[in-house]
Parts: structure tokens; C-alpha cells; sequence
């Protein structure tokens, strides 16, 4: 690696609902940032702040001192770093840093192909969310090497408050499949307990009044559930994405002949959402698999 | 049902953990109390602060106004209620009131039971554990008639501090089951992301600093995950139980046609705990199974 670059300028690669809170927070720290979106007319927003428009991931990375990509899939993970016109090949002494939830393989993929380049690279996927990201909360884990991450610390936390080095290439993204594990499984059970409510006859917002306090509790029982409870089923996180996440992390498990059938399981569920057309629901939309 | 009758002496049948902890409060609010216990050493304390001793559950309920009940498994139930010597045949004038979680369907059986002697009943489990009843802030979740739930009330606040009636009689059952189907999956989700965690080399310790404040987070995860990381499998609630209460609700759901994919196979991983011989475990103890 070549001696880490004094960060001015910000690329930054995929400007959905997160990405533009963020890249609006790094335009309002002082950053010049450059951006490129699929969608062009989602940059509008921030050209208006001031951002720079560019037609190809790999002219932002030409003219970026850090590039952030916040994409979909590990399949645009591919495309923004390794496609045609794409980052690794024009990025000049930077830092690359992919906040995208995407494979831990992959990204240690996009790190040996970096080094080779003397760029620096990080993984660094999100939890938190839109709101999370509109107020600069996020969570972010990271995997890299401790000086990468030590210069790179500042603009992170224009982000988020809780930024943690997990480890080496890779981690970051390996620590995000531990989240959305736990999450798999913990809201099928929600799911499950309300979908038993609504059946035997109980009012299943006053289950959640004595539930909703003890050992049941948390985010997924407490802010989900309630929306179960009233039919709200607008994506917070979408079921497209989240089995993204899932099949991410059951071929990281088989890999280590680690078996985890909560998560088969949970899978399978939101595949028969999707199967049933409600994969642009929110997470919270496998209360519909029981229900109905 | 006779006009209910003002409540001066309170019977307690099975003085556990819990059990204790509850009888004191009632005696400290100034109630006379009656016990029964199978292990009779276990009254001990109680008897050292001024409750009676009975040799029976009948014994017990023949000196009672109000009499609770908090023993083990269903099995327990049947027999202090219907047993010989039991609460039923011996009660007069009494409100019956079972602490213990047990199967909806019995609490139906034992209101019926209860009328046509002319008594009132309350099926009244609770959440929060032992130290919930040490600190007298137990959830209790209530299934029975409006007018016995108000007379009741004031002695079910000297015990916790969430008491909701949730419906006639056994939905206080059902709603504990609903409390039980969340948890069963979440504590496998709990146990699977921190197994990934450990296997793939990461510190499970950090990797919680992580994700223990977003999406993820939640009792189970935030104080039983903690648990399973240092290795503490000491029981809060033991696996033997937790499978008792997941056969009960299994057996509900099947009853009503509502199928629970996540609760069966929770239930699966905890009998293959206690196949084990690891029944006396927590609940948390389900990370043995993943990392064993």
C-alpha cells in the first residue's frame, strides 16, 4: 500500500434513500464529493448541494480521494468495482471503502485486487437504516487493517456513532451477517407469537402491552411488531434485500460446515413472500405467510 | 359465583424461587398466609416470618380467601387442583388463582371446575423471573371475568407491576404462550449469529458492541447473548421448563390449525439439549448446541 492520502475530495457510488443522507452529510462536513447513481435524476438533490455528477464509477474514483459505494447486491458490488469503467481499474492512490452489505468473499476479493493497485480498501456495511442515516446514527462495522481504519475514522463518523474494527477484509461484512442472523430468526418468532394471538382470539396490540416489557422485548418485537399489529407492512428494510443478506450468509455458514436452520428456515419464509409477489414489502411482511 | 369474599388470608402452593419471593411480599403487605410446599424445607424462611405451615394443598385452601398457585408443570397443576386433598374439593368461598404457566386448555378446566363450586378463578402466569418476583415488577398476564380481575387486583399489585387482563379464562395462558413462541426463536437467532460469530473467527464480544444497539438488539441477544459469550449457562429459566411451555403452545397451535415452523424447530434444538442431559441449563445453554 502507498502512503494513505490526505482525504479532500469523496466519491461516492450508489445514492438510494441511505446514500444521499450520507453523501449530504459528507457535502455538509466540507467534502468536495462526486457522484454517480444508475438512476441519474437521484443525484439531483445532492448536484444541488453542490456535488459533482459523473457518468461512470470509474470517473468518480479518478477524481476521489476516498470512494464510498452503497449499491445494492454483491452482483453491483461486481459491476461498480470490477465492471467496465469501474473503480479499481481508475481509482488513483485512494481509499476504497464498500458500506454496500454484500459477500465477506467479495470483499476480500475487492481488497487483494485494491493492494495489488497499492489502494487501500475497507468493508464497512451498515445497520440503522433510512433513519439512521438521515441523522448520521449509523452503525458501522468494519473490516481492514487498523491504520486504514484510523484514517478513514473521521469521515466515518460523519455517519454514524458507533464504528467498530471488527478485523481483517472481510469482517466487516462477516459482523453484519451475525446481525442480520440474529434478525432472521428473531422475527420470524415475532411473527409466530402474534400470528398465535390473532388466531385464538386475543387483541394482539394488548399481548404486546404485557409482552412487550420483559424477555420478549427488543427492536424487532417492540418497532415491528407493532407494525404487524396494524397492517403496515411498508419496507423499513425490504424482503428483496434482506434474502440477499440471508443467502449471503447461509453459503458463508455452509462454507464453515457451520448448520444454522433458524436461518434456513427464516429464509424460506421470506422466499415464499417473494414467491407471493411481497418482496418490496418491509421485513415485517412474513406476519402475512401466517396470516393469511 | 357466590359474591366475592374480602381477602385477609392468602393460601401460596408451591414456594420455589419465585414462589418465595412472592409470599414474602404478600406477608409484608400484611396478608395472613398459608403454605403449601412439596418440599416442605423450602417454607422455611416463610414460615420464620409468620406463615402457616398445611400438609396439604387442600389444607392450604380451606383457610384461604384468595389462594395462588405457582408449581411446575401441568401435571403439578392437575394434582393440587384436582388431586386428592386438592384445592378444589376443599376451597370455600375462595378465588383460585394459578401462577403457574400452564396449558390454556386446563385453565378452562379448572374455571369450569372452580363455578360449578360457586368459586371465582383467575388463570394469572407471569414473565420476569426471579428477579422480577425478588423485586415485585412481574409482568402478569390475566384470563378471567372483569369483575374478579378488579377484586383481585390489589394483591396482584403487591407482586408486579404489568397485570393486564387479557381475556376470559385461559388467555392469560395464551398470551404467556405468545411471550414463549417470540422468545423460542429468538434465542435460537441469538445463539446462531454469535455462533457464526465465534466460528468465523471474529470476537463475539465486540461483534455484540456492534450490533447489540440496532435492529438485532433485544433482551435475548443484549443479556442472554452476553451470557453465551463468557460461557455462563446458569439457568434464569431452565431448558426443562422452556420445553414444557413450547410443547404447550405447539399443542395450541395444532389445535387451531396455525402452523409454527420456527417454534417447532426451537423446540427440537432444546429437546436435543436435553437429550444432552443439559435440561437444568438456561435457556441460553441453546448455544451449546451450535458450538459444540
Amino acid at each position: 500500500m502507498s502512503s494513505l492520502p490526505k482525504i479532500a475530495s469523496i466519491g461516492f457510488v450508489g445514492v438510494g434513500i441511505m446514500g444521499q443522507s450520507m453523501a449530504g452529510h459528507l457535502l455538509a462536513a466540507g467534502y468536495q464529493v462526486h457522484v454517480y447513481n444508475r438512476t441519474k435524476s437521484k443525484t439531483d438533490a445532492l448536484i444541488a448541494k453542490g456535488a459533482t455528477w459523473h457518468d461512470t464509477p470509474g470517473a468518480v474514483a479518478a477524481q476521489s480521494d476516498l470512494i464510498i459505494t452503497m449499491v445494492g447486491f454483491p452482483s453491483d458490488v461486481e459491476e461498480v468495482y470490477f465492471g467496465e469503467n469501474g473503480i479499481i481499474a481508475s481509482a488513483k492512490e485512494a481509499i476504497l471503502v464498500d458500506m454496500t452489505t454484500s459477500s465477506p468473499s467479495l470483499a476480500r476479493k475487492i481488497a487483494q485486487e485494491a493492494a495489488k493497485k497499492g489502494l487501500a480498501s475497507i468493508d464497512a456495511p451498515v445497520s440503522g437504516g433510512d433513519i439512521g442515516a438521515r441523522d448520521a446514527k449509523l452503525t458501522i462495522m468494519v473490516g481492514g487493517e487498523q491504520a486504514v481504519f484510523n484514517h478513514v475514522l473521521p469521515v466515518l463518523q460523519k455517519l454514524g456513532t458507533s464504528i467498530i474494527l471488527q478485523g481483517g477484509p472481510g469482517m466487516g461484512q462477516h459482523t453484519k451477517m451475525c446481525n442480520q442472523i440474529v434478525i432472521a430468526s428473531t422475527i420470524m418468532g415475532v411473527a409466530e407469537g402474534l400470528s398465535y394471538a390473532k388466531k385464538v382470539g386475543l387483541d394482539p396490540a394488548q399481548v404486546l402491552q404485557s409482552i412487550g416489557g420483559g424477555a420478549a422485548s427488543g427492536f424487532q418485537l417492540n418497532v415491528l411488531g407493532a407494525k404487524m399489529i396494524i397492517g403496515d407492512y411498508a419496507p423499513g428494510f425490504y424482503v428483496e434485500h434482506f434474502i440477499k443478506d440471508l443467502k449471503i450468509a447461509l453459503s458463508e455458514a455452509e462454507q464453515m460446515n457451520l448448520a444454522l436452520p433458524g436461518l434456513s428456515l427464516a429464509k424460506s419464509l421470506f422466499e415464499k413472500m417473494a414467491a407471493k409477489g411481497l418482496q418490496r414489502n418491509g421485513t415485517q411482511g412474513i406476519f402475512q405467510i401466517y396470516i393469511d
